[in-house]
């Protein structure tokens, strides 16, 4: 991806994109040695982050110029309401999580920098700077278990985080973030980003760091 | 729905409500008299119209609180994405007016007053604010076709207005505002509205008389 | 200004801008023939204006990345909540207007319609947006009246709206037009205004396009 | 302050607000055992702090509806961008850290999780949302001061933090806490916090546990 957008942006900040995407955590659920607890607190907050990732895909239709940006978007949201959500919630419930359990757990600091950090910088900025916020994560989490396949230190075989790692892995969520960024491309051209790259790198770089901070809350299980 | 919050809110613009629901507008739609130029531009208006809607839905999802409301709202916004957008679409076309020329048409400023008020108003208030700047039009579309439907001056046998009439007075359209009023009641109760009720007043006041505008703007042709 | 982002934006909407800067409102000022009821009309609007037109620089601070860029926008909203307002105030009570009546005048659908669309332009879009929607009214005044000063129709002497063109056409208010081009094109510059210009245009022109129905609602005294 | 809807708001959060005010990072600050970098890593982020919290009451003036409330805001954002700012960066100066180091300084996750939780809560809600979020930091300095100055504990003689310590426990800044609870109460009032109080309650809540974490993060020097 070098010659797109995302790849631009990673590149400028080569050092913290590293650190994120072989962060001790991922490491961890590679080889299997994520202590559970760490694993559970992960999960319950990721639960607390897709209600605000949400938030902030409705915030982008809102922020749209044309409907073709609308639709895009939308048909994320309402997978994510109609679907992603209730799939986390019964990945939970495999680990003896409820839905209850989620909603009454307190939002972690690193959990509330990273989504409100997010969405307010969409309603500070344009379109562009909100999706130049997000794909850290959108286009990270593939990056991320791809990165893991590719670890002569990964195990599958009896792994308690092998179903998570497939699923980023698989060609589903790979094709998500692929469309990810020919889309953050093609708003790239209409809004300026070349002019704008200094301003989308520092966005950039806070939300790679922000998605470190929350590999963290997962290892130290914080609040 | 004289104790609902809407009720309330209708009794306390009664003036107001009953020049927009009986506007020359929708009178000239009951008897088939409108100039069919004014209904043209009326539609293509109304295509533009719907664009902004849809993204005071999509603010509203943005601006909840709980995965219910969410939900709630994604649900409207999908089906004007998906369905009402098409559907008013291929209305226009059987007017004669191309999915084209409405994209190119510039928006009326009775249209933008109206569409940015709604929005604007959302943005510096709550998700309660955003829904009263709605409803006039959600539930009042409702009330106007029931009283055209009422009106001894009512033609619907070949009056070319009758699908429009009949769409609106349909129960499915009825469901919806009957749907949107319970849930205001919903939203009232947690936003504290009866403390509120001079400013949303204000609100529905405002958003009733840019409604007026709207009809006006239908009339006149203008922009 | 041919070669800055505002002269830019005016060659590209010049019939539009033109259609402005003349407007019939404009040139009853100019030869004193507009009728009174139309000014006081058109001051008891522009009193709410000023209100929204601060709450536009409030959003400018907000939206700002550099304390330069929140200084810059604070001082034009300290100098319109300290000083402008009162001196607007002052002004109407020579016309026997009352900030009462002020205060209890319903917002006319045209004021609506430019102060919510400025508004809401900003909170879609950034910063370049807003100001993009600003610069019509900010740089357009002060055009308006030195275009009224060149007009051999104009007379001066003995015209009662003499006070509200020399204001506009007075060094100070020019210089902050000038100050408002420059500071346009410092932000166009780190905003990728050239990438951009086709959205800009849109905002411009309809920015224009409601200035335009501004001055019309002076002239018909309507709501 | 019993009776004020701050008072209330702190009794609901009675557990949360007493880790706040006594935090270990407060106590080492009264007894002057605080290391210097933690205090100088402070100072840093509360430098960038500023700035995202005079947006915040840029954000309150633009969210107003009322000619008063936009003009208290803009006296407190005045104060912050003419004076506090530039006083900080002076007593900083003392502290041998100059104002391009507190510009290059990274955000630290904590500082981020605050400040954007503020603007954000603001965003999606109301002014009232947007104080409510802002009153722990607000009000809180003025009781961390207090209850310093109270503590058997608390030494000045010698201590180098005893500027920081008087210039919150002072009067003018206790009379710009009296004056925003004073605030609060009337906000609270027109904007139904009666019928809100479990939503202003988590607001409170999760703002305090923020500010919790900015006081760890000083005395963890973390990012």
């Amino acid at each position: 991806m070098g010659s797109t957008l995302f790849g631009n942006l990673k590149a400028r900040c080569a050092a913290d994109w590293e650190s994120y995407v072989t962060h001790p955590f991922v490491r961890a659920l590679g080889d299997g040695s994520l202590p559970r607890e760490s694993f559970e607190h992960y999960l319950k907050q990721d639960y607390l982050f897709l209600i605000h990732f949400s938030r902030a895909y409705a915030l982008s239709i809102y922020k749209s110029n044309t409907l073709a940006d609308m639709r895009y978007a939308k048909n994320t949201l309402a997978a994510l309401l109609d679907e992603e959500i209730n799939l986390h919630t019964s990945f939970c419930g495999s680990w003896g999580i409820t839905e209850r359990q989620m909603l009454d757990e307190p939002e972690a600091a690193a959990n509330i920098a990273y989504t409100r950090y997010v969405l307010e910088t969409g309603n500070s900025g344009d379109l562009l700077d909100l999706q130049v916020a997000l794909v850290p994560c959108v286009i990270g989490y593939a990056e991320v278990a791809q990165w893991l396949i590719a670890q002569p230190s990964t195990v599958l075989e009896g792994n308690p985080y092998r179903g998570w790692i497939e699923m980023y892995a698989g060609e589903e969520y790979q094709a998500v973030a692929q469309s990810a960024s020919t889309q953050l491309d093609d708003l790239g051209g209409r809004y300026g980003a070349s002019a704008r790259i200094q301003s989308l790198e520092k966005i950039f770089r806070d939300a790679t760091r922000l998605e470190i901070a929350f590999w963290q809350m997962g290892l130290d299980r914080s609040y």
